[in-house]
């Protein structure tokens, strides 16, 4: 395919893309497939010689698109937001384009230097501490990873090394593995399972602080813990705070936890992965409280800024930039490579800059409080109808709701919603309880799909309550 | 934006792209910038309201442009090759539009289900044996992961499992943290510095093998080592082989390893990063031999095989599903968040699937071959110059010369080269000595390139040459 050709492909393909989206209400939201579909419906090997591109194209329909969950469909209202929006595909098309590897300053310095401003933009949006900025020195502040996971593990990798040498600088008759054999880290219980996984790629214990009636580790539990491991002669090192946790976007009390983990000589990090987008909005600032006392924080603008998934799929601060992190190497240039477990890395706050320029933050706030004031409505239907409970409070744009009785019944309902197709919901378990999470996620979400996904679910109810057997 | 001012405005990023690899080679390929140089060309902070997309687009040539290393250049010969193809691009269109999270089965079957049989058409063109191989069984196989380091860590975290079950299944006695200490893993001191990150990261001991005269680690030094180190009460676990070493392209010889390390109960990792894509071809295929005794395998189609960045950055193939991996939990479908640090993930083979239908085998050969062939174009050009040494074998893509003299010299001369910012390389240490890499990467790149760029080279090389401190 020459350049002549991509002109004309590329501009059926930007048509392609907008058709799929401004009409992807049209197809059901849940694909209907066994596992293994796929396989039969294409070759087994790689074709010898190059086919035709409308041979392609037609089998996105046919091979590709009856396997798809429509993430973007304003029916979709399972998992979390992944985000998505015009400016960010065009800028991911320059970076493709552009296709520089940026895993140190000299490989392209834009691609380095524009993701350092680009974090500043943000962390001012967020009003972050000035220790989390690089500022106009240009080194420290904030990092692109993949994802949250990355970032956790990256942090907890980095409180390992900081322990580690400040244990042995007054214990020198311990060895680093007996050192590595009594740290303890610890997280929420209702802590996504990455924080659990990156412990057990560190290789150092984590334990699991109980949550009070919001879901939230508050600092009389958490200090409890503390003392009794101290006691047992283990090394507290890492706390990992949720702000905004996957079942219920609960919110950890990191005011009363920093100041704690700071006595203790821990690292605090703040995994705000859905919940951090709202933070640009002056009335949610406040959840952030208590980021003062932490050493880093993420959060993932592919989430719910808009920004597509990929691009920048999360965020990294760490507050003062001498902290030692475990590959950082300060130099005379920042070289991302030392910040992440992956070398290579794309130009990937390009979209970060076209998606805030585009937006303003004016814009990107509207779209923050739009998608709340909808939960908020959602959360209005459910409490007025007395046959469904409210499981935790609606801070942001997540709804956790459940017929009241038993499990087996709310696991029947949302059986029929994912046969239905109509709309689509996961559950969550909150104190034992099955719950069915109805997050807003779809950037052209509009009231009138709220009330119909209500409608639908209170006619599946009605049509389930009728039956004999309840 | 809406969507018909996205179909606008896509149209023109189409040609915007095309126009901008048409026209590379206009460019200096190095830019000319200081560190900071960015920071002072855009505001401090995010506007509060949207600015004109025709703004951003002149932002690209004034503030990003200047700053771009063009990797995709023909005059670009740094490092190793990044991909590029158009098809790979429409493909991420698409792939952005989709814009769904594959971190399991359900959140996208396609997803997972196009992953899978990619991989295993891969696998066929590499000839890899058939427990590589996810079958129609739909299991096990291959995984995109983002980065060869991240396949490197998996695979280290998988045999460090892996050996801790089996020491301890016989030596109940022993702890864990008692096996961890003694673990020890091997690699090639040639092997890339993210393979010695892996094992920091997994906190476990790594240790380098030297290599012989052509830069590959023998079986006999190897061994030696392992006696010894199990002599010292030690417990050898893996043993990472590179297949293409990123200073010269150098190839361990597995064939004579890959036994013994099945003999010692070693995990053998391969990582080929570069080197992998050339195996598709017959004639290159035997530098793959003894992959049959690896327990995992690695390339980057995203370096050699037309698959930009980011779609396709690394494969990674288990031998035997039954193998225990760290996270794998198998069940009835594949969920790749268990094969991978991440927990997102694209829909990245979507670039896999176009690039191997629009090029079909006899392209992705044709391509391959032609590289080689203006590599072994530039080698002739340095050895007929007596001035100039070839310093590695010319296997692939890949040429290391050097002039005779001092190191200082071959400094010298490269700093002119990278300040004349007509061509673009990178060194590298063989042996203590200074060595000027000379990789062919671009996709447009032809003979004349080659042959100006020796131009280049040479009349460099005189003028230094002439100058009185020599």
């Amino acid at each position: 395919m020459d350049a002549e050709e991509f002109r004309r492909r590329g501009k059926e393909m930007v048509d392609l893309v907008a058709d799929y989206l401004e009409n992807i209400e049209d197809r059901p939201v849940y694909p209907d497939v066994e596992p293994g579909y796929l396989r039969s419906l294409i070759p087994t090997e790689a074709p010898q010689d190059p086919e035709n591109y409308e041979d392609i194209i037609k089998d996105v329909e046919r091979v590709i698109m009856p396997g798809i969950t429509h993430w973007h469909s304003p029916n979709f209202f399972a998992y979390f937001p992944t985000a998505s929006s015009y400016p960010a595909m065009l800028a991911d098309m320059l970076c493709g384009a552009i296709g520089c590897i940026g895993f140190s300053w000299a490989a392209s310095p834009a691609c380095t230097e524009l993701e350092t401003v680009m974090l500043d933009w943000l962390g001012k949006m967020l009003q972050l501490p000035e220790c989390f900025l690089a500022g106009t020195h240009g080194q420290g502040g904030g990092v692109i990873q993949g994802t949250a996971s990355e970032a956790t593990l990256m942090s907890l990798l980095a409180a390992r090394c900081k322990a580690v040498r400040r244990i042995q600088a007054t214990n020198s008759d311990m060895s680093e593995m007996e050192i590595l054999s009594k740290l303890v880290a610890y997280t929420s219980d209702q802590a996504h399972s990455s924080v659990e996984r990156a412990a057990l790629i560190g290789g150092v214990k984590m334990k699991k602080v109980p949550t009070d009636e919001h879901y939230a580790v508050r600092k009389d539990m958490f200090m409890k813990m503390v003392e009794e491991d101290k006691a047992d002669g283990l090394l507290p090192f890492y706390f990992c705070a949720t702000l905004g946790t996957t079942p219920s976007c609960a919110f950890d009390k990191t005011e009363e936890l920093g100041p704690l983990c700071n006595e203790e000589n821990m690292w605090m990090h703040i995994d705000a992965a859905y919940a951090g987008s709202a933070f640009i909005c002056p009335e949610f600032r406040p959840l952030l409280n208590g980021v003062e006392f932490a050493d880093s924080f993420n959060f993932n603008p592919h989430k719910w800024l808009l920004i597509n998934f990929d691009c920048s799929a999360m965020c990294i601060w760490v507050c003062n930039y001498g902290v030692i992190l475990f590959f950082l190497l300060p130099g005379l240039v920042t070289d991302y490579r030392h910040w992440q477990i992956p070398l290579g890395r794309r130009f990937r706050s390009l979209k970060m800059w076209f998606v805030f320029r585009m937006y303003g933050l004016n814009g990107l706030q509207a779209y923050i409080r739009k998608h709340v004031v909808l939960a908020k409505e959602f959360e209005s239907l459910v409490r007025a109808d007395k046959r469904f409970e409210i499981c935790a409070d609606v801070v942001l744009g997540l709804v956790c709701f459940r017929l009241k009785g038993s499990n087996e019944l709310n696991q029947n309902l949302l059986k029929r919603i994912t046969q239905c197709r109509e709309i689509h919901l996961v559950p969550c378990q909150l104190s034992g309880r099955f719950v069915l999470r109805f997050a807003i996620c779809a950037r052209k979400i509009e009231s009138h799909h709220v009330q119909k996904a209500w409608q639908h679910i209170t006619q599946l109810t009605f049509e389930l309550l009728q039956e004999p057997e309840h």
